[in-house]
C-alpha cells in the first residue's frame, strides 16, 4: 500500500495515535507532498498531530494554495506557532505569495521585532540578494576567544539558519571576517577569533542580482554567503538551499523562454488554462505573422514552381534543416552565456568555430541529400539546387544562430529570446529566399 | 588594470614575492580561472607560489587540459603534495579524465591505502552514487559521549570533506544514525551519541542513479547524504557541491538533447570542430530525411497548388505555428517530468489541460490570421481554409507535444528526445496533410 493510502485510511478510521507515530517516522518534505494533495480538513488534522518544529518545516515546503487554506483554518495561536518556527526568508516568501487579508493576519501574529525586520526585507527588489536572504545568523566579535564563540553559538545556535559559518562584526555591525565552525572546533580554546577569522571574504550587496548571487555559490562551493548594505554592515545571509532554488528557477525560466513562452512561476496544474494560453499566445502571434513574410517570398516565385512543381516539395526540408541547425548553435551559445562558460569577447572565436562546424555538417547533409535526389529524380539540376541550398542554409543558420544570442547579450537583452522559435522564423525567410534564387539561376528560369 | 594583466606583469618582471602576496588575497576558484588561460610555464610558476592547501584547492577547480599539462611538469613530490590535498572524489574524477600514462604516475604517487580506496571507487558505474561520493567523513560510535565525539571531530576533522554531519557506525561499519554538529554543540558533554542521533536517515545505495541522488538534496535541503552498500555499511558520502554539479550537468544535457544534439561533457572550446559536427549530424540527418515525407505529401497535391498557387504561400505559416505550439507543450511536459512536478499518472489531466489551452490559443490565432487573409486577399474560401487548418494544427500539435514525452517516459526512454525538433517534424507531416485535405474539400478541388 502506498504511504498516501495508509495515511488516508488512518484519518478515515480516526486512528490518530497510530497516525502520529507514522508521521514521526516521516520527513517534512514527504509529509508536505502528501498534504498538498489532501482536502483542507484532513490537512488540518495532520498538522495538529505534528510536533511544533516539524509543523514549521513541513509548512515551509508546501505549495501556495494549501498554505493559504491552512492559514485560514488555523487559530491565531496555531498560526503563531508556525510563524515562530519559520526562518525570516521563508516568512517573507510566504507573505509575498498570500492575498492581503492573509498577510494582515500573518503580520498580526508575528512579534513586534520580527514585524520590523519583515517590513525591511519586503522592501528589497524581487530579484535582489536582499529578497532571498535571512537575518538569522551567528554574529561574533573580534575580541572573543574560541571558548566565548562556542558559548555564543550554543546560546543562539538553535534560532540560526546555519551555524557552519559565523560572522565577525564590529560595534557598528560592519563585517570584519568570517570563521567556520570547523576552524573554531579545531583551534585552542583561548585563541582569539580575530586571529582565526578569514578577512578576505566573498560577499554581496543587498541589491546584487540573485542569479549572480547563486552563481557565486556554484563558483566558490559555498554553503552560505554574507549580504551587506552600502556601509558594509552585515544585514543577512543567503544559504545554499535558497541559492539552488534560484538557479533552478532561472533554468526553468530559460527553458520556457527558449520555447517561446513567457516564464511562469506557478506550477503546471496551479496555472489556469487562460493563464497558460496568455503565456503562449504572444510569441505564437508574432512568429505566425512573421512567417507570412516567408509566404510572401514564395508568392514572388510563383512562376518558378509553376514551371518546376517539384521545387515546392523541398520547402519543408530546407526550412526544417535551417531551423534545426540554427537551434543547435543558438542553444549552445545561450547556455554557454548563461553559465558564464562563454563570454561576449569570444565572439569571433565562436563564429569561426561555428562556421567550420557548419561547413562539415553542411557538406555531409548535402552529399546524402544530393545523392538521394539524384537517384530518386534523376535530375542533376534539382540535386544541385537542393544540395547547394542546404549547404548555404546550414552555414547561414549556424552563423545567425550563434550571432543573435551574442548580439542580444551585447544589447543587454536576454540571450534566451534568441532561441529556436525566433531563429527558425528568421532562417526560414532567408533560406527560402536563397533556395528560390539558387533554383532560378541553376535551372535558368 | 584587470587582475590577469597584473599577474602577467608580475611574472614577466619576476616579482615573485609580490605575486605570492597577491595570490594570498585571491580565492582558489579565481586563481584556477586565470591559470586555465595561461601557458604551461607561467602556470607552474603560479603553482609553486601557492600554499600546499591552496594549491590543492586551485587544482581541483581547474580544467582537464591544464591539469594534464601541470601534472606532466610537476616533480613527483609536487604531485604527491597536490594529491594529498585532494579529496577522494576529486582524485577519482582526475584519474577518470587523464590519459593512461598520467594515471600511472598519479597512482604511483598516492599512498598504498588511498590507492586501494581509489581502485574501489573507480569500479562504480559512471552514473551511480558511488562514482560521485567521497570516503572522507566523520565516523562516530553509539556509545561515545558528546565530549568523545567532539574529540574525534578535532582529531580527524581536517581530513574530512564535511564535519557538519557525522555518521554513527557499529562495529561492522553499518550506519546506525546521523548527528549534526549543531546537535553535538548544543548538547551536554556527557550525553550519549546514541541518545542524540537521528535514526530515521535519508540514504542511498552505491548504485543509485546520481541524478536521483542529486534530486534528494533538493527535496530534503541536505548538505550531505550517506551512501551505503548492499549490507547497509557506510562506504562514502556525497556533498551538496557535487550534487549541484550533477543537477547542472543534467540540465545542460537536456538542453542539448532538446536541441537535437548528442550531449557533450566537455566545454565548448575544448570540443573539436569534428566532435561538434559529430554531435550534431545524426539528428540533422534523421530530421532532414523525415522532412522528405512532408515533401512527398506536397507532391501528391500538385494539382491543388497548380490550381491555387497561393496555397503554397501558407505552407511555412502552418508548419511554423504547428512546430511552435508543439514545442511549447513538449517543453513544459519534459521539464515537468524532469523535475518530478508532473507524473505519468497525470496523463489525462495534462492532456485535458493542453487541449483546452490549444482551443483558446487556436481560436485567437485563427481569428487574427483569418481576418488578415480576408482583408489582404478578399477570399473567404482561402481565409476559411487557412483558418481551419491553423485551429486543427494547433490542437493536434499541442496534443502530440504533450503525449510523446509522456509516452517516452512510459517506455522508459528519455522524454527529452521528444522535444522541439522531432515534434516539429512529426507535426509538419500531419499539418501539411490536413491543410491540403481541408483545402481540397473547402475549395472543391
Amino acid at each position: 500500500m502506498e504511504i498516501e493510502e495508509i495515511i488516508d485510511n488512518l484519518i478515515k478510521e480516526k486512528k490518530y495515535t497510530e497516525l502520529k507515530e507514522k508521521l514521526k517516522e516521516m520527513k517534512s518534505a514527504d509529509i508536505s507532498g502528501i498534504i498538498d494533495d489532501m482536502n483542507k480538513e484532513d490537512a488540518v488534522i495532520i498538522f495538529r498531530l505534528l510536533s511544533k518544529e516539524k509543523a514549521g518545516m513541513t509548512f515551509s515546503y508546501m505549495e501556495t494554495d494549501m498554505r493559504e487554506k491552512l492559514i485560514q483554518s488555523f487559530t491565531d495561536s496555531e498560526l503563531k506557532n508556525i510563524l515562530d518556527q519559520l526562518f525570516m526568508d521563508d516568512t517573507v516568501d510566504l507573505i509575498e505569495e498570500m492575498p492581503s487579508n492573509v498577510v494582515t493576519r500573518i503580520l498580526k501574529n508575528v512579534n513586534k521585532n520580527d514585524r520590523k525586520i519583515i517590513n525591511e526585507l519586503l522592501k528589497y527588489p524581487d530579484d535582489s540578494a536582499g529578497s532571498i536572504m535571512t537575518t538569522e545568523f551567528i554574529d561574533l566579535k573580534e575580541q572573543m576567544t574560541v571558548e566565548d564563540a562556542l558559548e555564543r553559538i550554543r546560546k543562539i545556535g538553535t534560532d540560526s539558519e546555519t551555524i557552519y559559518t559565523c560572522y565577525v562584526l564590529d560595534q557598528k555591525r560592519k563585517l570584519k571576517g568570517i570563521i567556520g565552525i570547523k576552524e573554531l572546533l579545531l583551534a585552542k580554546e583561548n585563541t582569539l577569533v580575530s586571529d582565526l577569522m578569514e578577512t578576505n571574504i566573498i560577499l554581496v550587496n543587498t541589491l546584487e542580482d540573485k542569479e549572480e548571487v547563486a552563481k557565486k555559490f556554484d563558483k566558490y562551493d559555498l554553503y552560505a554567503l554574507p549580504v551587506v548594505d552600502n556601509e558594509n554592515r552585515l544585514v543577512g545571509i543567503v544559504t545554499v538551499d535558497d541559492a539552488m532554488n534560484v538557479l533552478q528557477d532561472e533554468v526553468e525560466e530559460d527553458f520556457e523562454k527558449m520555447a517561446a513562452m513567457q516564464p511562469n512561476e506557478d506550477g503546471y496544474f496551479e496555472t489556469s488554462v487562460f493563464k497558460h494560453a496568455k503565456n503562449r499566445i504572444l510569441w505564437l502571434l508574432i512568429l505566425m505573422l512573421s512567417s507570412a513574410i516567408t509566404g510572401g517570398i514564395i508568392t514572388n516565385y510563383e512562376n518558378a514552381f509553376a514551371a518546376v512543381p517539384l521545387l515546392v516539395a523541398f520547402i519543408p526540408m530546407i526550412m526544417d534543416t535551417g531551423g534545426n541547425c540554427g537551434s543547435q548553435s543558438s542553444t549552445l551559445i545561450i547556455r554557454g552565456l548563461a553559465t558564464d562558460e562563454l563570454e561576449l569577447k569570444d565572439i569571433f572565436k565562436i563564429l569561426w568555430k561555428e562556421i567550420r562546424v557548419a561547413v562539415v555538417v553542411g557538406l555531409i547533409l548535402t552529399l546524402v541529400n544530393g545523392l538521394r535526389i539524384f537517384v530518386q529524380y534523376k535530375s542533376l539540376q534539382l540535386a544541385l539546387t537542393v544540395g547547394l541550398s542546404i549547404t548555404v542554409t546550414v552555414i547561414m543558420s549556424k552563423t545567425i544562430g550563434c550571432l543573435l544570442p551574442l548580439i542580444a547579450k551585447k544589447l543587454k537583452l536576454d540571450p534566451a529570446i534568441m532561441a529556436a522559435p525566433l531563429i527558425t522564423t528568421i532562417v526560414d525567410i532567408l533560406s527560402i529566399l536563397l533556395y528560390f534564387q539558387i533554383a532560378t539561376i541553376i535551372m535558368g528560369m
